[in-house]
C-alpha cells in the first residue's frame, strides 16, 4: 500500500482525529494549525508539524482542510493558491456549502488542482470507529487518493458520490435529518421524563430500544450513554447550538419545492431554544450534540 | 428451564412470530384465531390450535393477545373472564391506549389474574432477530414470566418498566418517535432524489450512511433495501396508514404540556398524505413501512 504525504490544515478535533487515522495507515501527515497548542498536540500522535502553509503545500500531494466553512475556506485558498503544484489535489473535509464547493473547482480546475468536496460524519467517535465519507468531485482525482478515505472511513463507509458539490449535498442533507432524528428522540424521552410513570428509567428505555426496537440507531446508542450520567439535566442549559447546515438544508429545500416540515421544525425548535432556554428536550439534544460531536453544552446557575 | 403453557389469541404476522418464537424455546403454544387460514399456518410452526376460547384458557398458563387495540381487547377479556383461574397471568402485546391497560389491569385484579401490558418493537424481523419489550404491570407476576420475554426477546431487549400501563406508554412513545425518524429520513431523501445531482445512487446513501454516519440506524438499513430494489417508487401510492398510537402520543403530549412539534409534523404529513397521495418523501415513508411491519402498499395505477 502506497504511502501518500497529506497537508492537514487544521488540527482540532476533526482534523486530528482524521490526521491520528492517516499515521495509523502509515501515511505520512504534515500538519498546521493557527492554534500551537493544536500543534503540540498533533505532534504527540505522529504528525509533523510545520510553520506555515508554504511549507505544508512544499511537502504535500494531497492538502485536506479540516477548517471551517466560509470565508475561511476561500482565505486559505487564496493564500495557497499561487503555491500549488499542477496535479495536487485538495480535498475539503468541512461543512462547507455544495455551491461553494462547485465553485473553488472551477476556480482551480484551470491550474490542473482538482478539489474533491468530502461531507465527513462521525464525529468524535470517528477517531476510534471510522468515518462516514461522501465524495465529490472528478473521479480520476477520488481514485488516486482513495486509499486515504479507505484509511480514514469507517469499514464500507465511504463513497464517490458524483460531480463537485455532491459530497458536500449529501453531507448536508444528512446534517438536515440529522437535526430531526435528534428531536424527534428528545421529544419522546421528554413525554416519558415528564409522564404519568415519572420513576422510569430512561437508560433502561433508550437500551431496550437498541435492542430490536424499530427505532434502534446510533443516536440511541449515545442517548443510553448520556443517561447513564443523568437524567435530570438539571445543570445544563437547552440552548441548542448549530452550524450552517440546516439553514442551508431548509433554503435549499425551498429552491427545489421540496417540503421538509421536520427538518425545518428542528431548526425552529433550536432557535426558540436559543431564545429561552430551551425545555428538557432540548436539553436531551444539547447533551447528545455533545456526545458525538464534542460541542460545547452551557452550565446553568 | 422450565417450559410454560401460552395460549395466544390472535395469530397474525406478530403473534404467529411470538409463537414461532417461544416454541423454538421448548414452551407449549396453544393458539386461536378467528381467521382459519391463520390457525392452519400456525400449525405448521409447531402451535396447537384449539377451536375456541375455553379450551385455550383451560389449557394455558399464560394467555397472550396479539390482537388489534381497543374493542377486540376488551371482547376477549369479557368473553374469557368468566373462564379465567386464579394465578393465570393474562400478556396484552398488541398496541392497547395504556389508559385502558390500566383500567383492564385494575378490573382484573380482584380475581387474582395479573395483567401485564407489553410494548412490542421489532416487525415482520423479530421473528428472527427478537423483539424489544417494554412490560408495565404487577412485578411478582412479570418474574413468573420473564422466561417467555426472554425467549421471544432480541438479546438485552426486555425490561420491567413499572406500573401497569407503563409498557405501552413507552410503546406508544417509541411508536410517536418512529414516525418522526421515517419522515425525517424521507424528507432527506427526496431532497436527493429531486435534488441537483439526480444521479445520486440513494442506496449508496444509505449504506455510505450506516457506515460511520452520526444518523446510522436500522431505519435507515430498511431504506437500502427498499432503495436497492427502486429508487423511483412511481408504481406505489405516497398514501401513509397509521394505527392509534399517534394520535395518542398528540394527545397525551398536549395533556401533559409537552410540546412534540416534530411528531405532531409527522403526523400531519400522513394525514396529508392520504388526502392527497403524497409525494416522494411519504413513498419512502410508506415503503420502509411496509419494509419493517408488512404494512400494505398501496399501487398506483
Amino acid at each position: 500500500m502506497a504511502s501518500i504525504t497529506v497537508g492537514m490544515i487544521g488540527l482540532g478535533r476533526m482534523g486530528l482525529a482524521i490526521a491520528q487515522r492517516l499515521v495509523q495507515a502509515k501515511h505520512r501527515v504534515v500538519g498546521f494549525d493557527q492554534t500551537s497548542a493544536m500543534m503540540d498536540a498533533a505532534k504527540t500522535q505522529g504528525v509533523e508539524t510545520v510553520q506555515g502553509l508554504e511549507a505544508l503545500v512544499q511537502q504535500s500531494t494531497v492538502l485536506w482542510l479540516m477548517i471551517p466553512a466560509g470565508k475561511p475556506v476561500d482565505d486559505v485558498l487564496a493564500h495557497v493558491k499561487p503555491m500549488l503544484r499542477p496535479d495536487q489535489i485538495i480535498i475539503d473535509g468541512g461543512n462547507s456549502f455544495f455551491k461553494d464547493s462547485m465553485r473553488r473547482a472551477e476556480q482551480l480546475a484551470p491550474q490542473k488542482i482538482a478539489f474533491l468536496d468530502c461531507g465527513t460524519s462521525g464525529g468524535v467517535h470517528g477517531k476510534d470507529l471510522g468515518f462516514s465519507l461522501m465524495i465529490g468531485g472528478d473521479k480520476q482525482a477520488y481514485e488516486k487518493v482513495v486509499l486515504l478515505f479507505e484509511a480514514i472511513a469507517a469499514p464500507s463507509g465511504y463513497f464517490y458520490v458524483g460531480p463537485s458539490g455532491s459530497g458536500h449535498y449529501v453531507k448536508m442533507v444528512h446534517n438536515g435529518i440529522e437535526y430531526a432524528l435528534l428531536q424527534a428522540y428528545a421529544e419522546g424521552f421528554h413525554m416519558i421524563k415528564d409522564g404519568p410513570f415519572k420513576n422510569t428509567d430512561l437508560e433502561a428505555v433508550a437500551h431496550v430500544w437498541n435492542h430490536g426496537a424499530i427505532i434502534r440507531s446510533w443516536i440511541g446508542e449515545l442517548a443510553e450513554k448520556v443517561f447513564a450520567r443523568d437524567q435530570d439535566l438539571n445543570e445544563i442549559s437547552g440552548a441548542i447550538g448549530e452550524n450552517l447546515t440546516g439553514q442551508w438544508t431548509i433554503e435549499i429545500a425551498k429552491e427545489l419545492n421540496v417540503p421538509v416540515r421536520l427538518i425545518a421544525e428542528s431548526l425552529a425548535v433550536r432557535a426558540w431554544s436559543r431564545q429561552t432556554g430551551g425545555n428538557y428536550a432540548t436539553k436531551v439534544v444539547a447533551m447528545l450534540r455533545h456526545e458525538f460531536g464534542g460541542h460545547e453544552v452551557k452550565k446553568v446557575k
